[in-house]
């Protein structure tokens, strides 16, 4: 007899009724008068359990009536309808083998545990509803985010983790090192001699893959990484980690529309996709997580995304009449409250504003004609504010040399950079998406650290 | 008209033949008189070039004819088959606009460069023929891979990069900090204060994300990880670097034989869908990287695994009458030759060893009744050796207790990996296979720093 999976007693449902057959898993739940008993039994293949029916007829009916929550057995029976019950088949139990039995101390009892304190127990947390959820729907939208990227031959490049360079000449990088702390190699002026180091120089934790990437647009046109990033600021917010992942698609012979199109496909193919292959945990999260989520989420995949200039965003925010706690005037950033201003209450959908003052973006993104704005565009969403950001990169030789040299940037760091530019430049345009952003998007989840299996943030770094 | 990519007019050649078209790319070669040319385009989407014909009746045919390798052109004309041509089909172009003119100073002209020379410019590198493969290689065995455990129900879980423990309590790990190392802060004890440390302990660079995967096997049953890993050896070998890419799949209520079934399937789903969808790559690796490439990939699709215990390998060994450098006898770690001699001369086919001496084997892996050897395995296969490793896992607790103890770690460190075996325990298993290695193996390049996109060795960090 064959071990299946609970996943297939639900999606093969009818090709197994009335068959013998064995399941593993660990018990969910267990009540049991001295005649018969049901467990409910999770293998974890699936959001949701089985019904076991066992009766006193078998061998270890008293031993197996009184086993604690999250003991792993193995059940062999008959797949069987039943008629009229809230689960519409069950499994009548002809051999229940007792694999491991758990302790009673077992912290994941059923009474309903706050979502802080299942962080403290992120080894056990997986097998709670929310959290089994969670990280089936998280695995299946980084497939369907490949799988987006690859069906229209994008090629998947791994940019590296250690790097010697600081991407954006921002953000808060973690030093890497070999270097005895305790015992520190100190050149002749009494510093710390770094070519002693692993590397031989600074190195840090990667806080973006573009420009790599963008080696690779000017190879093999179109490009995406999917990988970790790391950020140091010591920020305590829900929507912050010091480690998370991004996509970073980027494409050759492609203008900022081609970004903006590239990635409202995309966002719509991922939805459509876990709708489609986890509807379970779907409807899980719109009934208990999220009362909205079904809604805003069809609304994405129904609208044309809006598109807007920043300076047209900037004038309707400012004839909106609403008392924004940051004033908004041209030239200033938007502040989180006025992006969600924009896509919830001017479009109610999600938008794209474009073409963001120069001096508010980073000096890779190409000049427009104006000389005053570049072709920048940040994706807003309902509910969320900043999902993507992205550009058109300048591929202008002399433009991106004075940009450099206008940032107080080294022109000596960036000579690889410089030299894509030389030999055979195009235009080219990318965007990073933040992996946790979408998925807490995609599930109604509001804090980033319910998202990541094992959250790294300011103080955190268990398990 | 539709700008498209020169994939299409290979894989849709008969669709669109006979049609006007545009394309854009970078110019592999060019030769004219002074009444016509001849350009080989290639847009990075496809490995083969695209031959386009061009005649002094463009508007711009002078300057055209002049253009050094690696310009960016934009080319319209009609895409037609040249009967009795090396190539069978090519467009005659009515108009080419020239986007970004190369600099003459181009690196990667037509003469063969070294694969040494070629990594000091690796951020040009993947626009030569070689890497051009090497990575669109790279790109779709990784999606094979997701699609293989994807298609099985696994679940992919994104183990945590930055870690405050030491998964096998050995391998030398990258420390990671936001410390100021020219002012460490420090306790009263003048020692380094830690607690003053971003994570407020010590961190490192993860060597595995094993541990965590078996956190997620006991709730969702099937899972892998496939992400970045880290080790700090100072080794200075083809086959050795700091930062490489891991998949380890885990599998709960399995055996050490579930791990070596599923090992075999997936090696070989990959090939499969590698052959299959870069056909022109592999048939340039087995022409001109390893001409043995095809034959032995073959084998292995044909090939049942063999599948030995340690023990009789060993006796293999002995009695084979072949001259060994490091002799072998049952206790001893093999090598690099004795596993060659087993899968090339012996078996001639990849070949399971399993069942190791404890002694030799990390402390995790599942005793045998024998209590001299674990349920552990390597898979070895002709021309790399060692591909993957693997075990079963102590699901014992008490077992797993002395194991800990024996082997001089500290119990405390492991409470959540103790804890698994407390709530619960089943048998599972798993395993992990280097994504660079396999890379070398599938495509016959012989060093790791050319299967990476930005190699990270001792000394090198650039880009």
């Amino acid at each position: 007899m064959e071990n299946v999976l609970i996943r297939k007693l639900y999606r093969e449902t009818d090709e197994l009724l009335g068959k013998d057959i064995e399941i593993s898993g660990w018990i969910k739940t267990l009540r049991a008068s001295n005649k018969f008993g049901f467990i409910e039994i999770n293998d974890g293949s699936f959001f949701k359990s089985i019904q076991v029916v066992f009766e006193e007829s078998i061998e270890n009916f008293k031993e197996i009536s009184k086993l604690p929550i999250s003991s792993s057995v193995q059940i062999k029976g008959k797949f069987v309808k039943t008629d009229g019950a809230k689960q519409p088949f069950e499994i009548q139990a002809t051999d229940i083998i007792l694999i491991g039995k758990s302790d009673a101390s077992y912290p994941l009892q059923k009474k309903r545990h706050s979502l802080e304190y299942l962080r403290e127990i992120a080894h056990l947390r997986p097998r709670s509803n929310t959290f089994s959820a969670v990280f089936r729907v998280r695995s299946i939208a980084a497939y369907a985010i490949h799988k987006f990227f690859q069906e229209q031959d994008f090629v998947y490049v791994n940019t590296p983790i250690i790097t010697g360079s600081d991407c954006e000449g921002a953000g808060e990088m973690f030093r890497v090192t070999t270097m005895d702390l305790n015992n520190l190699p100190k050149n002749d002026e009494g510093k710390i001699d770094v070519k002693e180091d692993f590397f031989g120089k600074e190195t840090n934790l990667t806080v973006s893959g573009q420009l790599n990437a963008e080696i690779f647009a000017l190879s093999h046109r179109n490009v995406y990484t999917f990988g970790p990033t790391f950020r140091a600021e010591n920020s305590n917010t829900p929507r912050h980690a010091a480690e998370f992942w991004m996509i970073e698609p980027e494409m050759a012979f492609a203008e900022l529309k081609d970004y903006l199109d590239n990635a409202e496909a995309m966002i719509k193919f991922v939805i459509n996709y876990v709708m489609e292959h986890a509807p379970e945990e779907m409807e899980f999260f719109n009934q208990f997580v999220d009362k909205g989520l079904f809604q805003r989420l069809n609304n994405v995949l129904n609208s044309d995304f809006g598109r807007v200039t920043y300076t047209e965003a900037v004038e309707i925010l400012e004839k909106s009449g609403e008392k924004f706690e940051y004033p908004v005037k041209w030239g200033v950033d938007l502040q989180t409250e006025h992006e969600r201003y924009l896509t919830e209450k001017v479009y109610g959908k999600p938008v794209f504003v474009t073409d963001y003052p120069k001096e508010i973006k980073a000096f890779y993104m190409r000049m427009n004609e104006d000389g005053k704005t570049v072709a920048a565009s940040d994706l807003l969403v309902p509910g969320v504010g900043e999902l993507i950001g992205g550009s058109q990169r300048e591929e202008r030789l002399d433009v991106l040399e004075r940009k450099i040299q206008e940032n107080g940037l080294n022109k000596e760091d960036y000579w690889w950079y410089l030299e894509l530019r030389k030999f055979g430049e195009t235009k080219h345009a990318g965007y990073g998406l933040g992996f946790e952003r979408l998925i807490m998007y995609l599930t109604g989840m509001s804090n980033i650290r319910d998202v990541i299996p094992f959250p790294r943030t300011p103080g955190n770094s268990e398990f």
